[in-house]
């Protein structure tokens, strides 16, 4: 987006708005008593609310009782559990639905006017009893800060995921906040591992879901911890008006505005989440331009940031260009190899490391230094063309293998 | 194939059949003087010959000399270097091409009846001067073994890797043979790793070429250690005629028969490849059964054996057959997710861990028993369609990470 927003980062997540409030708990679901487990969003006040979901074949439960209870109208809540999936177990329809029932009857609200979402092993049955006595916690302890759902809903993230924005609508004071889960199991596809994402803008659930949908294509769907892409992804945003901006009900200024700040939260979310990949001592992020077609430019950007050998290279602060241009190979994007320039930068400076797709003389030793930083920029000209992308990963250590040899047990 | 075919394993690889010879020395390329860098096979009668190339859109400079030879007509010779790629950099293809010319000349061949090939670090320049010296040692040490051969063209390969079958066509004894390098950067398209077949099979260069692509669909296209597709990936076969058997020029038996062998020698030599993929210290067979197309039947095992959850999750011996499930979710194969089996086999015994996509109780130190064997099949039936399907790839383990942080130094 060329024109300029007025939009500022403020502290919090998904609180931030006015009207949210939000709690975390241990309820039993995990063995470990330290670790919450269950966690609770709630607006009083009734919110339109939009969500995309995983394209993997294989779906958890919750997101088809999710999208259902979405197509029915207003949402007020989100429940949550980690520690287990809900997928591919049996009954899990109605263990999604039956907990949506409990929330409802304790918040006074319809059961349809829940969202909920589970993260955790595949496979595993899920018991309600944990769920039903942690309800009633959930809600005693609701408050205007997130910080306590966005830990329940971690999983291997060794840190929880909260941002949020202000901006201006029609003269009034808006907020859009996030929190995040998602370390491993992570390559969106048309969604993402779990984000909520709540405003007190007012927006209509068809303009709400439009600027999700158009939002998660350059970012969700451009971030990869390890190409796998989970079977329980979901975003879901709710906004429940208390800005008291016009309702946005169309496009123009006010919705290009509002995208504008989603635009925001989340790739601040991207960048979190990748930074917090399983095992990761690096960000990642590949910046194409000079492509031929935005495709193109998304396609090599992606390419690049899962490639194993890339990842196994930064993790060395290696400066092994030639597996960049590899990956933009078999990326399926198309560009003129004899075109391409590679610079590798970070806060400790910038090195072109290959010039018209062959090598030039670099000093290893200052490539080294650039990529020892935990926060890399690959940026690459694929040619001449107009059209850029960004995508985020991390590189590939030691404890991605070790986290995910043995995370049953 | 359901007819049964007479086809016998024997001791060798490219020089089993009648008429080839081969040799590997340490000519200067890499620096370590214990570690062979340059090899050529050689057959003084003629050959038809047929390859397949990486698709990959940055290719390395002696597959374009590699295949403009081919075209030209018949092949006496190929040469391979490994430590450095020849690819990305500044004049590589005058390099190849000159490559083609010195072995030509010292053979008394023509240029364009040898074939070429690089392994190795991509984007470094490829001096000539050690090839130049090499190739008269070459020539003078070629004997009818390709042991020396099969060692210089290995990069992070851990062990040299040949494979020999006879069979019969038309009364005669024939022979196919082959050597292959590749550890990492292997998912190829197409094409594979360096693997170069001789055979002494008397089969024109259109069946050859038939054979060949037929063949790699099921083989090497199968076959994945970590999802990078290489720069340099070449299968070559040579066929010289000498088992005087009637030349094959069409379908029918004798093709049949060929396709048999080569599809034998081509398995065999995936295996290899996998179970010698970087750090792995398991072979991982994906076999799908029950899918309603070819197509879906090879997407969801290549899914499977490429997933980094699956892998690291086989290298911990860890039954988390959920991420078997999320793999073939994300393959884009079509199958109901409730129609699916999962077991686990190994010579230790075998395990059902999932019946009709839903958890089954299983004994966890039985599979745990199962998965520590070094050669595991994981089975999947998709549904009742009549399709299956195999592909080879191996674990992830801490040495692919230890072996890629720092290749290149």
């Amino acid at each position: 987006m060329e024109k300029k927003f007025d939009i500022e980062l403020i502290r919090g997540g998904v609180c931030a708005p006015e009207g949210f409030l939000a709690a975390g708990v241990h309820c039993g679901i995990r063995r470990n008593r330290s670790k919450k487990d269950l966690a609770l969003i709630y607006s009083a006040a009734p919110c339109t609310a939009a969500a995309v979901f995983t394209r993997n074949r294989v779906k958890g439960a919750p997101l088809e009782v999710t999208k259902a209870h979405i197509a029915k109208g207003r949402m007020h809540a989100v429940i949550c559990n980690s520690g287990i999936a809900n997928t591919c177990n049996a009954g899990g329809a109605e263990i999604a639905e039956k907990t949506c029932e409990m929330v409802g009857a304790a918040l006074r609200i319809p059961a349809a006017s829940v969202a909920v979402a589970s993260t955790g092993v595949i496979g595993q049955p899920l018991d309600l009893a944990p769920i039903e006595r942690g309800i009633p916690e959930l809600v005693g302890n609701l408050v205007p800060d997130c910080t306590s759902a966005a830990e329940a809903i971690m999983t291997t993230d060794t840190v929880s995921k909260q941002v949020a924005v202000q901006f201006t609508l029609g003269g009034k004071r808006c907020v859009i906040g996030g929190i995040a889960k998602g370390s491993g199991m992570i390559h969106p596809d048309m969604a993402t591992m779990l984000v909520f994402l709540t405003t007190d803008a007012a927006i209509s659930a068809k303009m709400l879901k439009k600027a999700l949908k158009g939002d998660v294509a350059s970012t969700f769907n451009m971030l990869s911890v390890d190409g796998d892409t989970s079977t329980n992804d979901m975003v879901l945003v709710l906004a429940n008006g208390e800005a008291g901006n016009p309702e946005i009900t169309e496009e123009g200024d006010d919705f290009e505005t509002f995208m504008c700040a989603l635009n925001t939260v989340n790739i601040r979310l991207c960048r979190m989440l990748a930074g917090d990949g399983e095992g990761a001592t690096k960000l990642l992020e590949c910046v194409t331009e000079g492509a031929d077609t935005l495709a193109d430019a998304r396609k090599a950007a992606k390419a690049v940031i899962c490639s194993s050998l890339v990842k196994a290279a930064m993790f060395g602060a290696d400066a092994n260009w030639g597996r960049v241009l590899c990956a933009m190979g078999y990326s399926k994007a198309k560009f003129a190899p004899d075109k391409v320039d590679v610079v590798f930068r970070s806060k400790a400076g910038e090195i072109v490391v290959c010039k018209d797709g062959a090598a030039v003389d670099f000093s290893e030793d200052d490539a080294k230094k650039i990529l020892l930083e935990d926060d890399i920029v690959i940026a690459v000209k694929m040619g001449d063309g107009k059209y850029s992308a960004t995508a985020w990963g991390c590189d590939l250590s030691y404890d991605y293998v070790k986290i995910n040899g043995d995370y049953r047990t």
